[in-house]
């Protein structure tokens, strides 16, 4: 008798620190073999886990989305709880409902969301160190706020862009973005004057290339810190020179929000 | 010639993950022994480090105070600096200032001030698995804010104080609470709903016996839930019988912010 094939879509947060990243590098755990090893475990069958993209060693996901065929007849939703029992701490199943055969996490995605957090203060943060970047120096917010918006549109962003990418064309279209200054809980205000220190910088788009997002981060940094001018941003997208924009920020700062489908 | 003695305050903030708590257990790493070695790698001397207080193991820190006696003379400011480059990540002097030689970090404490962070939604959280007390059953916040305010002014503790501490009397002053649901930065709103799913729980008093305010978090937890009634509190004080209050919240939720002086 066959057996019917499903389609199964899974949402996971995840903390990055202790990872090689998304997907298996030599001698370094990934998210995405711990996954399969439980999927397969689960399920006694050795099931393909495709991932939306990959994120470097590091980065975090709030919703980072993959999907895997199964003939397991494990009701979708109950997927998700058996998982997160066979899962390290540090990966959480938020969400497993069944799609269409046709689904593909990486080919159907339409855009993703990512959002980059700065922890600007004259100290840095224990409880915070591996979620935000650290920048000691005094940002200027309203000049980066203006530069995030520079990002808007369709762009050739070669200038943002590390060799080591797959990608074909460069060019992308950025929908939405946003910066804006946080309150920060994890930190004790009424000792140390205002707690308003995290930068949080939003960011959506129909795709992004190789550490596009992390680059773009780092020259939004130069430009809080005066090295460069607000105004320089859209001088660095036309002139399609990775040398001209700011430095790669570090991945502790990023996250993957939402992969739109 | 003699050399002149100055106190030094520092404050700190720690991510307690990875210590036995404050103070040096037997066979595990503590906050106060890492930073005593700071210290004396840096003065040259053999400097006894006082702590406002002891937290648990798992508790963090955002504002705990301790001081020590030196005849160094690096300028009172620089020491945090300092320090912060001989320490470990997970432990940041965030200040750090000469007070009079007869400041004393726990004498001469007026009051504390605590926080304690429950993430209440039917997933664990990745990023904050050391940083919230996950409760998957849905949470009554009204009656938990009622509840809270029942702790307010001068009561016998003794219910809610766990075998092991040494004060003398169970006696305490609470001057302050609240309890609100936050916005919680670090979930994926657009996907999975509405990500006001942190509460912070702040209670701030004269002093506080063992283990209480985790006591007091794990009964607001079981009002929430609806094992006890709001209104249960009073009656649970007048009892000085620690087996009617809940049971006693986990040490990750926990974080001394503040301590008065």
């Amino acid at each position: 008798m066959e057996r019917l094939m499903r389609n199964i879509k899974l949402t996971i947060e995840y903390d990055g620190t202790n990872y090689s990243g998304w997907q298996s590098q030599k001698n370094a755990v990934a998210v995405q073999n711990e996954i399969q090893k439980a999927i397969n475990k689960l399920t006694g069958e050795n099931c393909l886990l495709i991932g939306a993209g990959r994120t470097d060693a590091g980065v975090h996901a709030l919703g980072q989305v993959a999907n895997f065929r199964t003939s397991s007849k494990i009701p979708a939703d109950k997927f998700s709880y058996a998982l997160n029992s066979l899962l390290p701490d540090d990966i959480v199943i938020k969400k497993s409902e069944e799609v269409s055969l046709d689904f593909h996490a990486q080919y159907s995605a339409k855009g993703k969301k990512y959002m980059y957090l700065i922890y600007n203060s004259n100290r840095p943060s224990a409880l915070l160190r591996e979620r935000a970047y650290f920048v000691p120096q005094k940002l200027d917010v309203d000049a980066m706020k203006k530069a995030a918006e520079c990002f808007l549109g369709t762009h050739d962003f070669s200038a943002f862009r590390a060799t080591g990418g797959s990608a074909k064309t460069s060019v992308r279209t950025i929908t939405n973005v946003s910066l804006d200054v946080c309150h920060n809980m994890l930190d004790a205000c009424n000792n140390l004057g205002s707690c308003n220190n995290l930068i949080k910088f939003e960011i959506e788009g129909n795709g992004f290339l190789y550490n596009m997002v992390r680059i773009i981060a780092g020259t939004l940094v130069e430009i809080g810190i005066g090295k460069l001018p607000w105004d320089s941003v859209p001088g660095i997208i036309e002139s399609r020179d990775r040398k001209r924009a700011g430095r790669t920020a570090p991945p502790h700062g990023l996250y993957l929000v939402e992969v739109r489908y």
